[in-house]
């Protein structure tokens, strides 16, 4: 007997049918003794459609106000869930996330988990019912509820499964697991069996679209394993575990984000505590900085660049231009038509020709390099968004990823 | 300054203008001085949207799963109000009925208030915000979600303004007042400027729609001021008090009631415990019996006849049918095709001739009156469903209801 936390995303559970499909899983696994306890999100596109009438009645909604709206979404999702499993036979109980225990901070629209105590979820489970919790959902110390932000229920589901000590917690979505890169873009991406939590990480930060991030940084964190798989075919998906595999290959995969702006500052001043004004100014309008490069510096002058997501170019332009004259900047200048490229993989560490051949794949393909930064399991490469798609099939293809995992070569 | 709970219905909520537009109104009020609490219902047909959405996963949802999904609907419209309002510069809160301190029974569907400890609506008010709180629902002892029923909201709105100790309780809705009879058959139907809690409560029971019957029974029992009035004209409507004028028309209204069917139990033995037997069984399957009336009983047998809810006639002719032997009933007939049209007024106590004139009106119409039962300030007749319009516009013109209130004679 394992007990198992399992995610449904807001496709997993969209319309009637597919309630009744999950209901349908559930009930099947707990009539062989598994104990499952459900997180669900909004279905479909709910939580858009609830921004949308917030925004028809009010130009700058409260947060406060945000989260009692949008949290209405997972809310009636776990109800509609906990109904469809008891119309098969097997009791079940929908909770608020309030209910099930998540005591967050007061950040509304983007509140943290503070506590969980998960005594009426516990109680549940031995008594024989399914809980099945809304996702991305608290409450404050002041008793107000709370939302995680989109993506959230992720961060519920592995968060219930460290406080239950659940044995996994399955991630069901719309794709089958994690792939070698976004196959709507490489025909011959291959989904992986396995992954570890630090080539997922680097993989969502850099493009990946599932689980969310920050559901990632907290499994790894509690060592919480997780299992990422389709809610549609019900096979097998990617684990990812804290494990690296013994002699694996160099590269697991290929990832792309076009969501992000290049942002350049030039004409910088390049003396102690400049570089440091500019980021804290940007972490003070909660500006996401992602990859920041520094060249190198001509007669104490120097640019900065670094990407933000595009949401964030207008704002950060803005805090930028503020600073040109307490910097002594010349120019501030933001370009959301780049792509970002990387190549994630646990044996890149012992491998020193990866980023030769990288570079040498872009440039037999033509494709012009704009931007590099590197972590320990990462190299990501700034280009033209227009040419991302040609670079993503370039290095997966050079980097013999177009083959199984088993079949991959160990070392370049 | 005087403070007030002003409830609006699902109509009066229905889409982003209509929520606006009541936002605008409470902003205007708070201007100058008042202090309002808001109830609001769910947005105009979303609670049988969610009912329809439970049909479709789930054949019998259990009641708890229903008042979690249920609720959701005037916990959206309470967050979307509260945006609307904060966005025209008056700060406003929304609350769940659980924040407001409204704790009930665990009998989901059809939970009972037990206790309101408003807290934080009154640290709301003195904080200057606007509470808007979502109608219709609580917390049972459990932790669980609760809904009232179907009208409920009216309930949250009194009890709320008992609790809170306010100086009146405005009922918004989609009609101008109460009327002495259904404009929409009536034409010189007029809306009436003052009723007592009596006559709205047998006018309620008898198939007048606003409010809802268990909010005036409680006006009632707590002295609640109640106005009934327009969310779309603004103009004042009915007010509802203790206080009978003194020298008044005989009657208020005419009412009608299309929704009840007319079962009839034959040949019941005569002897005691016999009705108490069949009404107690009746009760047990929660049918809420209305009208009673036996026959004179010929040679030890006798003939009972009730009205009931349509949606109950089914159970209630089961229930009938269970006691055929024990109670040696002869037949049980159920009758779906009725209606009962009511005379309401206060001054009938002291003027016996209403009820003479009341049966003269429908026989001079040719209209056959099947059952009869009174009240101290109620005559109501079962007659033909088809004939209900035709008995109701007879009544009113004959009681002369088509002319204003003041102008009425004080006895017949």
């Amino acid at each position: 007997m394992v007990l198992v936390v399992e995610k449904f995303g807001g496709t997993s559970v969209a319309g009637p049918e597919r309630i009744r499909e999950v209901a349908d899983h559930v009930a099947r696994r707990h009539s062989v003794g598994d104990e499952v306890v459900l997180v669900v999100s909004a279905m479909g596109s709910e939580t858009d459609e609830l921004l949308r009438m917030a925004a028809d009645v009010a130009a700058s909604p409260p947060g406060r106000e945000l989260d009692m709206l949008i949290t209405g979404g997972e809310r009636k999702a776990c109800a509609l869930m906990a109904m469809a499993i008891s119309d098969l036979g097997v009791p079940a109980a929908s909770f608020t996330g309030s209910q099930a225990g998540f005591h967050t901070d007061s950040s509304h629209t983007a509140a943290k988990i503070v506590e969980i105590i998960p005594q009426r979820i516990t109680e549940a489970i031995c008594a024989g019912l399914v809980p099945v919790v809304g996702g991305s959902q608290g409450v404050s110390d002041a008793g107000d509820v709370t939302f995680f932000g989109r993506g959230g229920s992720d961060t519920t589901a592995v968060a219930l499964a460290h406080a239950l000590k659940a044995d996994c917690c399955e991630i069901f979505t719309d794709v089958p697991g994690v792939f070698s890169a976004d196959p709507r873009i490489v025909a011959q991406a291959q989904r992986m069996d396995v992954v570890s939590f630090d080539e997922l990480l680097e993989m969502t930060a850099s493009g990946c679209p599932k689980p969310a991030m920050r559901a990632v940084e907290l499994a790894r964190t509690y060592g919480v394993e997780l299992h990422v798989r389709s809610a549609f075919s019900w096979m097998p998906g990617t684990k990812v575990t804290g494990a690296t595999a013994m002699e694996r290959a160099v590269i697991s995969a290929v990832t792309h984000n076009t969501g992000e702006a290049k942002m350049t500052v030039s004409g910088v001043s390049d003396k102690p505590g400049v570089a440091g004004r500019l980021f804290r100014a940007l972490a003070e309008h909660d500006v996401n900085v992602d990859m920041i490069v520094q060249n190198v510096s001509v007669r104490g002058i120097t640019d900065i660049s670094f990407t933000v997501p595009c949401a964030q170019a207008q704002v950060s332009r803005a805090v930028a231009e503020d600073l040109i004259n307490d910097l002594g900047i010349n120019a501030v200048a933001a370009d959301d038509d780049i792509a970002r490229v990387s190549l994630i993989g646990a044996g890149m560490q012992t491998n020193p020709g990866v980023a030769a051949r990288m570079f040498e794949t872009l440039a037999d393909a033509g494709i012009n390099i704009e931007m590099i930064s590197t972590s320990a399991i990462r190299i990501s490469c700034v280009v033209r968004a227009a040419e991302a798609e040609r670079a993503v099939a370039a290095l997966h293809s050079a980097f013999e990823l177009d083959v199984e995992p088993a079949q991959r070569p160990i070392g370049y």
